[in-house]
């Protein structure tokens, strides 16, 4: 329950033949996120790097605005789960109850469907224009990550983030079986680390959900790159957003699905219009 | 916004050339499930087969009970997202309204954390033992599933459930780039059709988490077979519900994580003994 990383005996059948074995699979594990002595949410996610999701799914969320708003961070191993124990300082704990009201809300209120889907499209935060990239940065990047996902090399069945930054190189990667598990941890180690991702791109092993844009934009980077592929509302959600989104990157390249003007066959250092 | 698969725009950069095309990406929409008026949940799918997603997500969530207690359904399309408006008999209603006072919760409440956690890990309902199907059985049902996908022949980028009935063909399949929303529609599609799972087989080309073994144990079925991997907590809970829990399920083979005892090589029509 509490290490991310479990060998279970199974029974194969391949091509015919039956036998037995070991295989190592992934955990997956109850994290409760309180604040203040109540509930947010559940979610279900890899117990390593728990720190990084609790800060990384906190802003991501929108419960705090910075790190330093967490006033003490504490994780609780219990039987069944483990509880991410925040306190925040009262006027953002105010905020959350809040919410949290919100969310129960009236019954019977008619545009409840509305209003609750303006709220899960709410315009992700505008990343600016200027900095460029080459196109075999993004491909060195990408192929730096498979050697550091060690969860995954073992069990095959989790997905990466991870974040590449000017310098060039990749200063933090994160891995969880939820693809927005993986992010939140990645948003949190930055965050944590207080690392300006405004010059750097956030790399993924996974398909492109709307909620993987928010969450980039959250984080500041201006370019993302998924080896799988975006859902339409994710590329439009990036387009508004101003982030560069790439997908499918593969070994032989890559597709560019919104401001394009990011990459540059040839890197200048400056750059008048780049979208 | 309303047409599961888009054609989308964008730059390829393969083997050192660019060039222009559209590729066909699926399309992610905010679904509001609201009952008597209120809202219950935002999630994000794909528009299609929308009225099974509403009753299998209503199933899954234990919001009914049955198909019957949803008086009515209707599919309200908006500019930013559709909303599923569900109409329950008002007791029904009333013990909605408990469950959204209780994920509100009071706050400082000092045992938040274990009682969500024990919610989200709730037993899932017991699979009765007795059935039991072939390997030939288990290969053939997989290989019947990529014709059916018309998203995913077209996207490359959506997952499916489906369910094989005893009577030798699938009976339903459905899709979504979420793989939960899959199986949601999945269990809406029997529901609606007044479809016994007991004696058939859950098929899934995704990963097997919790929450897939939890939505299985609801629908009946007392086999489930994946593509890919399952988490450790997904074999605990198919081991405590009763599932023979199957994955990664190939052209070679498959892997038996759970009750082997239902999957016999020559398929006898009594067994005495087989869990």
């Amino acid at each position: 329950m509490h290490v991310p990383v479990q060998a279970i005996d199974r029974e194969i059948w391949r091509n015919g033949v039956a036998s037995e074995g070991t295989r190592l699979i992934p955990e997956e594990t109850p994290l409760a996120l309180t604040y203040n002595g109540g509930t947010y949410a559940v979610m279900m996610g890899t117990p390593q790097n728990l720190e990084d999701f609790a800060v990384g799914f906190s802003l991501s969320e929108g419960i705090v605005g910075s790190v330093d708003d967490i006033r003490s961070l504490e994780i609780v191993r219990l039987d069944d789960g483990i509880e991410l124990r925040m306190w925040l300082a009262p006027d953002e704990a105010a905020r959350i109850s809040e919410r949290r009201r919100h969310i129960a809300g009236p019954t019977g209120c008619g545009i409840c469907g509305i209003e609750s889907i303006a709220e899960a499209v709410r315009p992700a935060a505008v990343v600016p224009h200027g900095q460029t990239f080459t196109p075999e940065q993004i491909m060195t990047a990408m192929q730096a990550i498979a050697p550091l996902q060690s969860i995954n090399m073992q069990t095959r069945a989790v997905h990466a983030a991870a974040f590449w930054s000017p310098a060039g190189n990749i200063v933090a990667l994160r891995e969880d079986v939820g693809r927005h598990n993986a992010l939140d941890k990645l948003a949190g180690a930055l965050a944590r680390s207080r690392t300006d991702a405004r010059g750097g791109m956030v790399l993924l092993t996974s398909r492109v959900s709307v909620e993987m844009v928010q969450k980039t934009a959250a984080i500041g980077a201006p370019l993302m790159v998924a080896v799988s592929a975006p859902t339409a509302l994710a590329v439009r959600t990036a387009e508004a957003a101003g982030i560069t989104l790439i997908a499918i990157a593969r070994q032989d390249g890559f597709e560019v699905f919104t401001h394009g003007g990011r990459i540059v066959a040839c890197h200048a250092t400056e750059v008048a219009d780049v979208a």
